[in-house]
């Protein structure tokens, strides 16, 4: 517990104590954040030249649509508000960052993830704004864009970006890296889609080592979720949900694990007694579909599949004459949770493959239609 | 919609605009209050004996604790920081009033309610703050505290409190009140528990009305669930829940007219469809327990119980061998929402009245406790 903003103030009867009786851990749950205090300072420095304004706003729009809340301080707002009496002087210069520093550490110590986008050159006044923060204990992250020989370099810079060879999106892309590193924001947030497909090198260990494993036939719906799973399009699930994860998909209607996902239909794989008798001490698993080895669930867990349960709070009811409740309650008593590992893209053959796109795929192509409008508008 | 932080910018090359992408509404989203953007500065100003950090310190804990964002900018943590290179000159008091309105400005537009102490006591001083938050589309709240004659009063106070007279609980009462009229905050979190019982002359008026109401018979379990309403253990809820926050109390386990509550169980009131057809069309019903009158029912809205959801949603379980289930299977088809004016406080003559305290009794009755308490620790 560290409490915010310490005061001690004398008057002239009595010795008092004034001070914010909020901690940190207390203003992150006002933030929406569920006790995850994220107050830190990301202090890009650069040339003006350096696209550095476009890479703020770009990753402020970012974190914001994440639900999680991060503000602008950009030489630009500050320069024609609270910096707009200084001028080009050497104090002058050293003030303006010295302001900077102060108001970014206010903004961190209510819990924002406070962007600055600063041409600061001089080494000592970068120096200072991090010593600010580190007495206050607030993480401050030192991010360089395009430094050339004009800059005095930073002795120990967190991060280093050159834009001339980087995207805008890789740029932030590096940030969000170097913030999930500081357990800033959780790594989901760095990646909004995951995968679940072996790479090549896993794909043949697997099926060198599939011989061995102990197996199980799953059906053709298992099979779609197995799909839907492997193109990340329940990401943050890393597979079919494990209890914790289905308990908060059917009370809560979300998954809470580091940043709070929309999840309200369970995505669980059932299996019968037998089964899990015959597997429950396995490491891993084999799942086959026709004979055909589709996939590994590794660290399985087993649990309760609670069928009524799942039905009255997925669909308000447990009449059987609903075909999806029919479905729940002749399947299997057990549920098995753990992590994915598919071996290869789930194809159908019926000739409409060519149009089930993955999400990555998606974006893609909504990327090149955006680019093909652009060249559209320009000739 | 209104940008923030709306800049343009030139480079060598082209005409770049740079801005933040983040509209309030969304900043509001993120900072989890569901599009309600708070953003705005309470500016509290008086003599430094005036025991404005203690308010604002009280005042900041309050609205933290109710779950919406509020920092304190005082004298003290700004004076050690941002201003600290500021001595006691007129253009330092100037500076110095000038950057707290600017970075209040900053933080009122990043969404939070941004409370200052300040000793401003000249008139242009506090105008500037304002000017630039009006400027800005951000809330501006000006609080005297303690105004005597040393200070240029303000030409439009929005509110004078004397805490010579008023405690500070009274005075944080005041200043939400004021934040509730500017519809920043909701009415219902100015007070934590409202009571729905009927006033004095309300209880004459309505008990001369009462022989020309309808009347609905309500059972025991109605009868210890108006109780429950009327004693302000449900607040916010105005009455037996109508339709909307039925449906949100099932799917969402809360309440979220205007400010996000936690109520996970219905409280309503079931009829039959034929007093349904009898009563629909009044706008006002007066149950009766016992024969005697217990309540009105304002506006009354019929809609449809849902029995066989509600028990799926709250429970899990349609199973009638649940005790509660059975007793919710057997009662009407309808249910009834409304407002609720309760006639007097709900005793049973059990010989355990006394015990049954309520919220505000309990509260009361820890204050004194405590005061005990801290009178022991002084002696």
């Amino acid at each position: 517990m560290f409490l915010t903003s310490l005061i001690t103030k004398v008057d002239q009867t009595n010795v008092h104590c004034h001070f914010s009786k909020i901690t940190r851990e207390k203003r992150s749950v006002a933030l929406g954040q569920r006790g995850n205090f994220r107050g830190c300072t990301i202090w890009l420095t650069g040339l003006s030249c350096a696209r550095k304004s476009s890479i703020v706003y770009a990753l402020e729009e970012y974190i914001v649509n994440k639900g999680l809340s991060a503000y602008c301080l950009d030489d630009d707002n500050i320069q024609c508000g609270l910096n707009k009496n200084l001028g080009c002087s050497n104090d002058d210069r050293v003030e303006n960052s010295r302001r900077i520093a102060e108001v970014s550490k206010l903004f961190a110590d209510a819990g924002f993830m406070c962007i600055v986008s600063h041409s600061s050159s001089i080494l000592e006044d970068r120096h200072n704004a991090r010593q600010l923060h580190e007495n206050a204990q607030l993480p401050f992250i030192e991010v360089f864009i395009n430094i050339d020989t004009l800059y005095e370099s930073s002795k120990n810079p967190d991060l280093s970006i050159d834009t001339n060879i980087v995207s805008s999106e890789k740029a932030i892309e590096m940030i969000l890296n170097k913030l999930a590193e500081h357990k800033i924001i959780s790594p989901i947030l760095v990646y909004p889609v995951r995968e679940l497909l072996m790479c090549d090198q896993r794909r043949s260990e697997s099926l060198e080592q599939f011989p061995q494993m102990d197996k199980f036939d799953i059906t053709s719906l298992d099979l779609q979720w197995v799909q839907v799973l492997s193109e990340g399009w329940a990401t943050p699930l890393t597979g079919f949900m494990r209890e914790t994860e289905y308990l908060q998909c059917l009370h809560f209607g979300c998954l809470m694990k580091g940043h709070i996902e929309n999840q309200t239909i369970p995505i669980v794989l059932p299996c019968s007694s037998i089964d899990k008798e015959r597997l429950k001490s396995n490491s891993m698993i084999a799942l086959c579909y026709n004979e055909k080895f589709i996939a590994i669930i590794k660290s399985p867990e087993f649990f309760e599949h609670r069928k009524e349960e799942r039905c009255a709070r997925t669909f308000g009811t447990t009449d059987i004459h609903h075909p999806y409740i029919k479905m729940i309650m002749e399947s299997g008593d057990w549920l098995i949770g753990g992590d994915l590992e598919v071996v290869e893209r789930i194809r159908w053959n019926d000739g409409l493959d060519q149009y089930r796109l993955t999400p990555i795929e998606l974006r893609q192509h909504f990327r090149d239609l955006q680019v093909r409008i652009d060249k559209r508008l320009l000739y």
